[in-house]
């Protein structure tokens, strides 16, 4: 489980690299798809990463707008803060935490009950899918997009 | 290491739902990033993930073009027969296979080992990379994309 994390994390701090290269107005301008832009996706990224580990752990989640974070260098402080508390949740994961249940209560009322399991994985593919559309504006942006590659990370 | 095959299969065939309700000339549109193209992704998910289980498997690669297979069915049709194959190495996945080698030799001569753990990994993380672009697409015409969720699938 923690070598999909590792990748993220990895994967994330290149695009933090990517970003320096890029004027901000770029990373902040309304884009088509997901969350509408490249900065707002790395702290979406980032908030629901926390959001889900702190309900395994039974903290009360991360709430704040992205207009709170709107400049690299909040985003990234934001991801080295959260990191402190992540890793070693995800560090300590052993399969008999896969079955184990999260129940909670959504905004609207809906009561909702996942396996820790189902979350963990959600919270990968989260941002694994999210980094694709980044992608995609790369390219508009005309230029080479992170690699997407698990291979040649030294992650085995 | 299921899990994450199944969600990837399951949100493939929502895309091949979705891609029903979209003039082929859309789909096979060229499109900025990723491979380019909504259908060309598809085969190229496809593509990857079977060559990939097939290196793991000692069999011949897929070497075939997406021009050999520009339609919806036929892409379709080629996920179908490949599942074939891949599903029953994917439910055979045991944690002692994670450090197991497999060496080969690119096209351009270089001689290059990766452990079949970390291929596995690199196939999952591989389509939903690239279903993220698929999501930014589909807003550009104007559609609801898949959900990329993992949760509420039936997955756990």
């Amino acid at each position: 489980m923690l070598k999909l994390f590792e990748y993220n994390w990895q994967v994330r701090q290149d695009w933090f690299d990517w970003c320096r290269d890029v004027p901000e107005e770029e990373l902040l301008k309304k884009r088509t798809g997901g969350v509408g832009g490249i900065l707002h996706t790395l702290f979406h990224i980032i908030d629901v990463e926390y959001s889900w580990i702190c309900g395994l752990e039974g903290k009360p989640e991360f709430k704040e707008p992205f207009d709170a974070y709107a400049s690299l260098k909040q985003v990234m402080d934001l991801s080295a803060e959260f990191h402190k508390e992540v890793r070693p949740f995800t560090a300590a994961w052993t399969e008999d935490m896969e079955q184990k249940v999260l129940t909670d209560t959504w905004p609207n009322g809906e009561k909702v009950s996942f396996k820790y399991g189902e979350i963990m994985r959600h919270v990968i593919a989260h941002e694994i899918h999210h980094i694709g559309q980044l992608s995609v504006w790369s390219r508009e942006l005309g230029k080479v997009p992170v690699t997407a590659n698990f291979i040649r990370r030294g992650l085995f």
